[in-house]
């Protein structure tokens, strides 16, 4: 197992240049857990315990991210899981009122509806550290695997793999023991969402996969396991474990259903994925901020992903500015 | 104080017509508290302990409500703050899948801003109380006052009257003591939202009673206490008492400060304030649905309520349709 011990990795990634991180792989060790008292897990807030944590919502995009700290260490190390580039002003705001040292910048996958924050993040808070899966083939500064723990504090979160919606899917579940947070937190990304998934139709997606995904990975949590997922759309802020293996409309069906109900979606294509695909695979485009400011001048960008091929993904960026000339014939 | 004793109150209500409901005066008594064990609060959820709680939110009005139940009892009595009409078949599904009884469905105030969902409630779930404060001067089955206490279950919330958004606005605090929820859980209504306030430039709104509701009612509850507020418009889901003290950046200023503020936020007339504030004010005639049907239809009422004086409030109510003819000109 992995320990991201995270005073040690700051100084150590912080002589690398920003502006050109690089897939960067870590030796897997085992580490000295600090000795901590019983946490108290208040879910919604770490005015009591161990555990801050805070929800955070982006409306276009229906996006949540996640505010996770360990408020018992006095330099309070912090993380962000899926932040979004439109509303980092208002997260690092937050984190700078609750004296919070940020430590990691997360995402559960490559996002296909939004422009992810951590590239922004880097260049405005430094020693921060981008986390993605090595599964997603995207750049970030450290890269995780299946069975990997990512430490703040005394706290941790397991990474668990659940592809299906991306080939690099994963969950981030909070560690299993007597000083972590209980009931256990699982952030799923797309893999579950509440009373829904995510779409399987592109970006190396496959059902079947999503399908083995949750139900090895997710479903094997204790049921009260508290599910916080990338998205929701119809206002729902949380779920449990248990609550889906009965009610989700896909996932609680055998395989050939699930398989059934989601190749007869019919979605539209998703309208930011142009954008945000090329921009969340490579952060150097993002401290760039070229992606940014492309997207709030109305430009766009174009890019051949309706079909991306995992692991070994080709990626051709092409920028194209149109403009759009309305004539009235009178 | 008052206990409202949901099964005693549920069998005697039930014989009233749904339809027409009136101001109920209970009076004040004291009641026996159930003995229960000590109380696990997980506040995103009731898989473990006492409380389930949800919080639940409508996108068009940026409304949050608030789904509140005590799972220790078989019947799993459960309560509703600020339904939204539009989110109501969501609220009452998940209502059904947890398998809590809905005995009440609350508001913290008369909403100038979406129409109350707690009359549809009352036609679809038999035996649910609809409960607002006597200071709103508007249709419940239950009127509530400062101090009562509203028991669901082993659980109850206290009633702290909080005026200056509107004359009426109550904020609904989670009980004190060791068998209830800890940290202690604040549903501030429109008084207090996370870095901000209610307006008060209508339906009998104050700034100088505003702030003198959040500071004598809110800002003496325990820092670590979970505000909860009826609305949020950037994301945030939920704020401390410590943090709206030091970070509130209208009612953490001193009185004369906040009054210039609010004085000269130059807010435009709320766009559903029309059709909400009659419709809120009176249960009847959501009952009838009328008012939602004239909603989704795009017609429109017409109230004169740009003033509306408390305690005594006239109510005239006058219906109009409306239809827009665009004229080309070739």
């Amino acid at each position: 197992m992995l320990r991201i011990q995270s005073l040690q990795i700051s100084s150590f990634f912080a002589t690398l240049p920003s502006r050109s991180p690089s897939l960067i792989s870590i030796s897997k060790a085992s580490a000295t857990r600090l000795r901590s008292p019983m946490a108290y897990h208040a879910t919604s807030s770490g005015a009591t315990g161990k555990l801050l944590f805070r929800q955070l919502f982006e409306k276009e995009s229906s996006t949540y991210t996640y505010l996770l700290a360990d408020v018992s260490r006095p330099e309070k190390p912090a993380l962000l899981i899926d932040p979004v580039d439109k509303t980092l002003d208002r997260d690092l705001l937050l984190i700078q009122e609750l004296g919070l040292k940020l430590i990691y910048a997360m995402n559960t996958h490559v996002h296909a509806d939004h422009v992810t924050g951590t590239g922004l993040i880097k260049g405005k808070v430094p020693g921060v550290k981008s986390i993605i899966s090595r599964a997603s083939n995207a750049k970030a500064d450290l890269v995780v695997e299946p069975g990997d723990k990512i430490y703040f504090g005394d706290l941790f979160l397991e990474v668990r793999p659940t592809p299906g919606h991306t080939c690099g899917c994963v969950t981030y579940v909070t560690g299993d023991g007597p000083d972590q947070p209980q009931p256990r937190m699982a952030f799923t990304g797309d893999a579950l969402l509440i009373r829904g998934c995510g779409r399987t139709d592109f970006q190396g997606g496959s059902s079947p996969q999503l399908y083995k995904s949750v139900h090895s990975q997710i479903f094997t949590l204790p049921k009260e396991t508290l599910v916080y997922p990338a998205h929701d759309y119809r206002g729902f802020t949380v779920s449990t474990v248990g609550e889906e293996m009965q009610y989700n409309p896909r996932l609680a069906k055998d395989e050939e259903t699930f398989k059934n109900i989601m190749e007869n979606l019919n979605l539209s294509y998703p309208k930011m994925m142009e954008i945000a695909v090329p921009a969340n695979m490579d952060t150097i485009v993002q401290d760039d901020r070229r992606i940014t400011y492309l997207l709030e001048s109305g430009y766009k960008t174009t890019l051949p992903v309706t079909r991306l091929v995992c692991p070994k993904e080709r990626r051709h960026v092409r920028v194209a500015v149109s403009l759009t000339v309305v004539i009235e014939l009178r």
